[in-house]
């Protein structure tokens, strides 16, 4: 599949690696066309970078791994009409660390990041997954031991399957991929990074992940 | 020991009954000293029953079992001179279902109700745990398999090894009960009730928890 990963920072390289390794087309979006870091991203994956818009514009797929404070200003570069009818898994998490660790998660009103992403942009599919983790284990979850699982939730069914897929290829069996319904889902996860992030200072590591056993 | 269950709600029973069993002295508090369902509770239970203030002034344990939306005030009329240097068990969610399901959960602006309560009353010695998960589970975690977690948080050791003491007492060993450090914790404790409601619509049941496996 052609897949842009919008934003150059340890998670979208690291989904963007792992989607070349899959045999996935991937070129990687930054704010200029020149990014350093994507540039050499790139030459070491045999992959493509480029603009915002330049990753949106060809691709079937769009992954929105920017830093959730920046991601409607990425997406709105990108192009609205860049992502009509597209599936737009965001990854996101809105962290604002002006005031010191621990970052404060920023969630709009009685909402999410990925509610707003979707109706600033109504003609994408959006599907929100994989941000209550570390980007290593995100593509690679027998890194951590146990039935630990990653939710997704989203407006689209379809889409949901496209994402459930791919989560898929990355390793998650299907019993531990965990539909939360529809993309309100998305207020549950967010709002779960303070937890991750103060658990995170406990183990002093990141990697670990959420399990919910039930009876 | 000579225990307090303020709230006499199903999660102050289900607490007030297993610290009889565990031979505790219980007493039940409510906001008038003949609420009838603790009436009937305490004479199931060989146990006594009264008013906060009745319950909090001979007790030297207060757990705080009310609704976090009205947990101030019960806490008031319990009074600040009978919680003064007393371990203050904090299960509270702040649970606001005046819009409908889900409950929106309700944090003091950049803190926790726990932390609300331990600034209200100072000589109190606050402990946050067992708010995230049902209240069978609580005094049961065998109820449900695997090596899910209690969190625990405050700002006096001691308290929390008393409290630490009372989890062991209900079943969960030491390995299973994840100290998070001070009283802020609770921050993100009680921001993982959106994700605990929107499994309990999506598992058909009240009856799991959550597991932090790392690597």
């Amino acid at each position: 599949m052609k897949i842009a990963v919008l934003g150059t920072g340890e998670v979208g390289r690291r989904l963007g690696s792992k989607l070349v390794s899959l045999g996935h087309e991937v070129i990687l979006g930054s704010r200029s066309a020149d990014h350093a870091g994507a540039t050499a991203w790139a030459a070491e994956h045999q992959a493509a970078h480029g603009t915002f818009a330049d990753a949106a514009s060809g691709a079937e797929l769009v992954v929105n791994a920017t830093g959730g404070l920046v991601s409607l200003a990425a997406l709105q570069a990108a192009g609205a009409e860049n992502l009509e009818g597209k599936v737009l898994v965001d990854v996101s998490n809105a962290l604002d660390f002006s005031q010191g660790m621990p970052p404060k998660v920023v969630t709009p009103e009685g909402g999410s990041m990925a509610e707003q992403i979707q109706r600033t942009f109504p003609g994408a599919r959006v599907v929100k997954t994989l941000n209550t983790m570390t980007n290593t284990v995100m593509v690679d979850p027998g890194r951590v031991p146990g039935e630990h699982v990653v939710f997704v939730c989203g407006d689209d069914d379809e889409a949901k399957a496209v994402v459930t897929g791919l989560l898929r290829s990355f390793g998650w069996p299907d019993e531990r991929i965990l539909d939360l319904g529809d993309l309100t889902g998305a207020r549950a996860t967010e709002l779960l990074l303070p937890l991750w992030l103060r658990l995170m200072g406990t183990f002093g590591t990141a990697e670990f992940n959420f399990a919910v056993p039930k009876a």
